[in-house]
């Protein structure tokens, strides 16, 4: 009986051991399960609930902003995924192989999509002739599969669900204008959903997606000091234009090549909110994204008029759109309090019979324990509504001051290596444009560039070659 | 410049070739197109929000019902798939086999998801202890692969869409309420949401689920006197339960294996919506499931105060909730009447110069065509809203007329076939019950045995064989 009995065990804390604090927490909360094939993991009610806040935050935002759902197929034949050199490079050797079909040997091997450019672009090259036809905003949300060696929940996965946009435009400008749109979305939904504040900038050529001209970012930093890609939007030229004979008739009458921009974020995000906002005592949900924003533990709940008074209180905040439940299960209040904190609920309301009494109950904030009394009238869901902004205000303050105190400017590498060993997060320094600097970089310090700094100019040296630096960058270790 | 102009050309009669209508349906309203994999089609803008709106309603009622959303790995090991006889013999030949992972051969193939039952039990088995754990009743959406010989957009794919059911109890009578609950909902939203009623029964066991003990259908009738099985509901008993290890510590502390459920619908209810409600100007949809309800069509669109009138009546009905657009765009009216017609549109409304002096616009009814004047004044909104009920109930009621119409009982053979081949439709007829008389009728007839009417009591005889009769059976010819 006891396997399944879990949330009464201490989880390891986060200085003792962080990847098994964060492995403890996926599963605690039960946010996620392994399978049987390795890299591939069970989304659980709590995990797949999040996931579909996230969603349903980013579809509005999405279709706000023009953009139709379309789902394309699973299988893309070989041949299609090599149409363009760059993108076949980077993902044939991380992809899943269908090789039989209904107990026959394929005639052309299918590869399940690691991402699903070159299907967009077989599709828009059909479809699209004139400059009426244009834009065309597409998203697909959908699961991906590319092999990985290293696998861990929600960071990194065989398979992981995600969304990916394909859009296509008459002008360069407008294309890039959309790649930055998208960004700007991004940055928005982790910032205003999740209380995240991300990193943005451009990755360097050697860090960019395989087929782009450019790739933006946008980098969380984990409570380690070390940043998680979060997002990405890219801009590509016409390159697969012209790979897939993607054409149509501008009003001069002339054909031309389309512009073309993708970009994607993915479950990835549920390991950066737990390894953000999460604690030793598990998961710390920020209102807006959390499945359940207060739960009721009745006290003494077989005493009379305890249980009426739970629900009446559930459903009155219900009504005013708060995402609330009750646990009327036969368990202990404490037991119910450790499941609750383990799975980050924002808010606690607990109501006993010496509450009844006094006409109060009292509310424990997840993030900091700190507790409110509040009266049983008709300002309580008033006061909930405003306790929980509140939360989720000083949950992204609170991140806000750990990143910015996590980035460090630094214009020598003894410096840089001194800030990445002793306090970790992001460095900031001068970096000359070449690769070789950079890969120099990686090798002695397990640093990579996350993005360059496009907001600040560059002046000084590279401190790693000596010549006059071109960009600012953001240096981290990272997941 | 002519290869996506499509819209103006006519479709094929529903009567002249009611295949090559229904296809050119699907890609001549945008809902789908194909891809370079046979049998894996692109789900367009359209057709994806076609899906967007059944998925919305449906996840309502499923998550009002207590049920829970997941994510289940994409892949199966073959040797997981195997584990339960009924199961694997049904799906195995269906299979896409996945051999290779990230350059390598794998050791264990792994099977693309033809449906999800043996990942549920195995994680069933693994996260069930007691009955306090009990129901589970898990929900995923997603798609499947099953490797099919001929296939038909949104009919028979080798992909999918689809939500499955999985859902494990403490006992029997609970599984089986499970099972008829789903079934309800099932027929419900075919009445509700498509305006299409269903016959609802009990399959034969020829026919039930490989796995199951029983499966409940909701089968639907097409405008050509096919049936369409449009979505099932499956009951196991405790089969995968004692092949998967299920078990559960009861009340009265005994180790009991656990009773349970699966139930599905798919994108194949975009087939029947077409199919039912569809006319020879192409689609026509209810109202309650059209992503677009209303679309404004500007007359002179130049002339001064049309557009500016024209946005404003769109913006107030999306401010009450109706799924309205305008299309502004440079072509005809008449373009954009075929456009809308096609698409299947419920509602069109036009207003012009003289409308504008005269105060008033005139919406068109899709259904039938009907024009109908009224004021622009401000009880436009709830007009509409009535006028868009109206046609619910009028599709639904014509559905369910040319249904009624297309239900024929007969007790000869002779009549079975003569009914069949005239009219078309269900032909009921008391059956014995041994499969060698529902194979003797399938393979002179081509019909098949839809379902068991579970509200009738047989009397008679079989008609094939002239025992007694012990169910009155639907059979039809079917997709």
């Amino acid at each position: 009986m006891a396997k399944n009995n879990i949330k009464n065990d201490a989880i390891t804390s986060r200085d003792e051991d962080f990847a098994k604090w964060y492995t403890d927490v996926c599963r605690k909360a039960e946010l996620m399960d392994y399978s049987s094939v390795k890299g591939f993991i069970i989304y659980r009610p709590y995990g797949y609930a999040l996931w579909e806040m996230i969603q349903a935050y980013m579809d509005k935002r999405f279709k706000e902003t023009g953009h139709q759902n379309v789902y394309m197929p699973m299988l893309i034949p070989e041949s299609l995924l090599q149409k363009e050199a760059d993108h076949v490079e980077g993902f044939a050797p991380e992809c899943a192989v269908v090789t039989k079909g209904g107990l026959d040997n394929l005639e052309e091997n299918l590869v399940i999509r690691p991402t699903s450019e070159t299907l967009f672009c077989e599709h828009y090259a059909k479809i699209v002739n004139s400059y009426r036809d244009l834009p065309k905003l597409y998203n697909q949300w959908c699961s991906v599969v590319r092999w990985e060696k290293t696998t861990r929940p929600f960071l990194r996965g065989s398979e992981f669900l995600w969304q990916e946009g394909h859009t296509i435009h008459a002008s360069e400008e407008e294309a890039k204008e959309e790649t930055m749109r998208m960004l700007g979305i991004y940055e928005e939904t982790a910032r205003e959903l999740l209380a995240i504040p991300m990193v943005t900038g451009k990755k360097t050529e050697r860090e960019k997606f395989a087929g782009a001209q450019e790739t933006y970012t946008i980098e969380a930093l984990m409570h380690d000091g070390k940043a998680l890609q979060s997002g990405t939007s890219h801009y590509f030229g016409n390159g697969f234009a012209k790979a897939f004979d993607m054409k149509f008739l501008d009003k001069d009458n002339k054909l031309k090549h389309v512009y073309q921009t993708s970009w994607g974020v993915s479950t990835r995000l549920l390991g950066a909110i737990i390894m953000v906002h999460g604690d030793d005592n598990g998961l710390v949900l920020p209102p807006r994204v959390a499945p359940t924003q207060l739960r009721i533990i009745p006290i003494q709940q077989n005493k009379e008029g305890i249980l009426d008074k739970a629900n009446e209180i559930c459903d009155t905040l219900k009504q005013a759109g708060i995402r609330a439940d009750i646990d009327t299960s036969d368990k202990t209040p404490g037991w119910k309090f450790s499941e609750a904190e383990m799975r980050g609920i924002p808010l606690r309301l607990e109501v006993g019979p010496r509450d009844l009494q006094n006409g109060q109950c009292v509310v424990a904030k997840r993030v900091n324990g700190e507790k409110i009394t509040l009266p049983l009238d008709e300002n309580l869901t008033t006061s909930i509504l405003k306790i929980l902004d509140d939360i989720q205000q000083e949950m992204y303050e609170k991140a806000l001051a750990f990143r910015n105190d996590h980035i460090t400017d630094v214009t020598t590498f003894e410096d840089f290596k001194e800030v990445l060993n002793s306090k970790g997060g992001y460095v900031k320094m001068p970096w000359c444009g070449d690769e070789e600097c950079e890969v120099k970089i990686k090798d002695e310090t397990a640093a990579t560039s996350r993005c360059i700094d496009t907001t600040k100019e560059a002046d000084g040296v590279c401190p790693i070659c000596g010549k006059k630096a071109k960009h600012i960058v953001y240096f981290a270790r990272a997941y």
